[in-house]
Formats: structure tokens, C-alpha cells, sequence
């Protein structure tokens, strides 16, 4: 197991419905120690590629992205999430589904901050269906740029977005890739990775 | 002109309505090496407090909370804005007016994150009348623990946020006090600080 395996097992709670409760640590209250790992790992799996760019979404994907920009020495976007029915035209938009909330947001990035030239490592926390993700790389394609990678904390491998992400062909890592979880039991069984 | 005013003067833009855009560096698009350094100056300016936890609000707050945060090497909480209905027993709730949306919030954080012994050091990006650090006052008050500090970025000195919580006795510092600004000419005056 590595480090954000270790402490998912450690402060993780498995809730009925297949909900993984990490608010502890990731999402809620931030232990920025474990994202300074986290972000030294990405650095490592992503030492190949060159990124000038974080993108990430609020609310919880900022924390994470922040200090893993800070290891990249590169800055980050945050799409925003709008309820406003005017968006004008200087922003890129993406319509993202929210699972949790059950209601559709657009996510919004102005213009200003995505270029063709850029080179995009996403960041987020969670990826299960993969909406948020969808939207993020719609929007980069909507700038012209490249997604060179994609870096997310913990991913539920028995939902279907990571799979279609890396079918499509994108450089998808995630650090914890949670395969089952049992929540009478308590037990995790994470995916084996390299 | 400390580090974080000759940022503002050199990239802010200064619109009508006493708008000031910051969106290309603190929250929007985020310099995460400009956070390392409000996090060191925080960190000179709170050298005398005993802090070991960042409380601040989604989404903007929690990008430069996260960096200030691995300055002081303690976790970040950040309050999440809620809809629900159903707030169970579990969560501070305090009532949020947001200026820019022309709407209340609720703001909650969870009380397994906030206890009678926390000595706090709230941050956000800005402030301008006071309501969200208010809220925030609220939440850390409501859970018997201490507000040790209020770290805000850019200061709207001419509403009354600041003047209210400075009024009430709270150890409260922002990196940039905007006294004054005319759309106009693009000017800014600065409040004078040691």
C-alpha cells in the first residue's frame, strides 16, 4: 500500500452505497502534509511531461491543487460553478452533473486563463463517474490546449469514469484506485498499481 | 508598497461599482508562489500565537488557507456552503449574506473538525462587509474554541468589515488595506501599514 492508501485504510470510513467518507483528511478538513506527498508523487508520475498549468474545480479540488502547483512551480485555474443564466462570452463553459447533489452545474473558466499553448495537468480529489473530469477536459479542449495529465487522490475503480478517461487515451493517474469496499466489514480493496 | 500591493497595482483591475478584479492572481487563477509568500508574512505577523488550525470558507478562501497552511505545518477546515434543508445535529451552521450573489447562505463545518481546544487562524481572500468572516467567527465560537488570528489578503477599508471585527478585539491583518479606488484613472490608495 502507498501513503494515501495507508491513510484511507487508517481515517477512511466506508459508508452503505458504496460512499467512502475521507472528510478527515481530503475534502473537508485538509491535511496539507499528505497533499504535499501527494504532490511530489504526481511530480514523479508526471516527470516526463511538460506542465505550466494546474486546472482544478472548486470546492475541494482547490486544496489538493494548490499545493501540488506549488511542487509543479506552475499556477492553477479553478472552473467555477455557475447558476448564472447569462454567461457571456468570454468564458469557456462545461455542463457537469453532480452525483452527489443530483443537479446539473455549468463550470465555468474565463478566457483569459487557458491558452492554446498551455500544457494542463487536472487535478481533482475524487473521480467515480467522471463528470467533473468530462467538463474540465471539455474545457481545455474549448482553449486549444493540452491535457498532459490527469491526477486525481482517489479514484472508485468500480464506477465507470476512469475507465472510459484512459480508454480515450488520457494520462490518467490516480494514487488510491479503490477496486471494492465493504461497509459491514469496513474492509477496501485497492487496485494494484506500479 | 509591500509585496502583495505592487501585485494588485501591477495586475488588478479596478472597475465601476468599487470592483476590484484580482482573478488573474488570487482567485481565479491562483499564484501559488504569491500564497508561499502571504503564508511566510502571516506567519511573521501571527510569530506570537499558538495556532495549529486554519479555518476558512469554499472556494476562493481555500487555495491561499492551504498554502498558508503548510507554512504553519497545521491542517486547513474549510466551511462548505449548503443548500440542505436538513442540516442534522453533526454540523456548525452559520448564516452567510453574499454581497457579489445578492443571497444567504448557509455555511456549515462539521464538529468532528472544530473543538473547545483549536486555537484557529482564519483566513480568506477578502474582505469587504464582514459576512462571511463573520459566519466564520460564528462557527469557531459556537464550537468553544479560539480565534487566535484573521489573515485576509485584500481588505476593502472602506466598507465596514474590517472596522467591525477590529472594533470587536479580534488579532485581524490583511496583506493589502484598499483605502480608496477610482475606476476611472485606475488608482488605488493604499491604508498605510508598519
Amino acid at each position: 500500500m502507498n501513503f494515501l492508501e495507508e491513510r484511507i485504510v487508517k481515517d477512511g470510513i466506508v459508508k452503505e452505497g458504496n460512499i467512502l467518507k475521507v472528510d478527515s483528511f481530503l475534502n473537508h478538513q485538509m491535511d496539507v502534509t499528505l497533499f504535499q506527498q501527494m504532490g511530489e508523487e504526481f511530480k514523479r508520475r508526471f516527470a516526463d511531461k511538460e506542465i505550466n498549468k494546474i486546472l482544478t474545480i472548486e470546492a475541494s479540488g482547490i486544496g489538493i491543487a494548490c499545493i501540488v502547483a506549488s511542487c509543479f512551480h506552475v499556477p492553477v485555474v479553478f472552473a467555477k460553478k455557475s447558476k448564472s443564466v447569462n454567461i457571456d462570452g468570454a468564458v469557456y463553459v462545461a455542463e457537469v452533473e453532480s452525483f452527489t447533489h443530483k443537479c446539473k452545474n455549468q463550470v465555468i473558466v474565463s478566457k483569459k486563463f487557458l491558452h492554446p499553448e498551455d500544457k494542463v495537468l487536472i487535478i481533482d480529489d475524487f473521480l467515480a463517474n467522471g463528470c467533473a473530469l468530462q467538463g474540465l477536459i471539455s474545457i481545455v479542449a474549448q482553449a486549444g490546449a493540452t491535457v498532459e495529465g490527469i491526477g486525481i487522490a482517489v479514484e472508485k475503480g468500480f464506477q465507470q469514469g476512469g475507465r472510459i478517461i484512459r480508454n480515450l487515451g488520457y494520462p490518467l493517474e490516480s494514487l488510491a484506485i479503490v477496486d471494492s469496499m465493504d461497509a459491514s466489514t469496513g474492509t477496501i480493496v485497492f487496485r494494484e498499481q506500479n
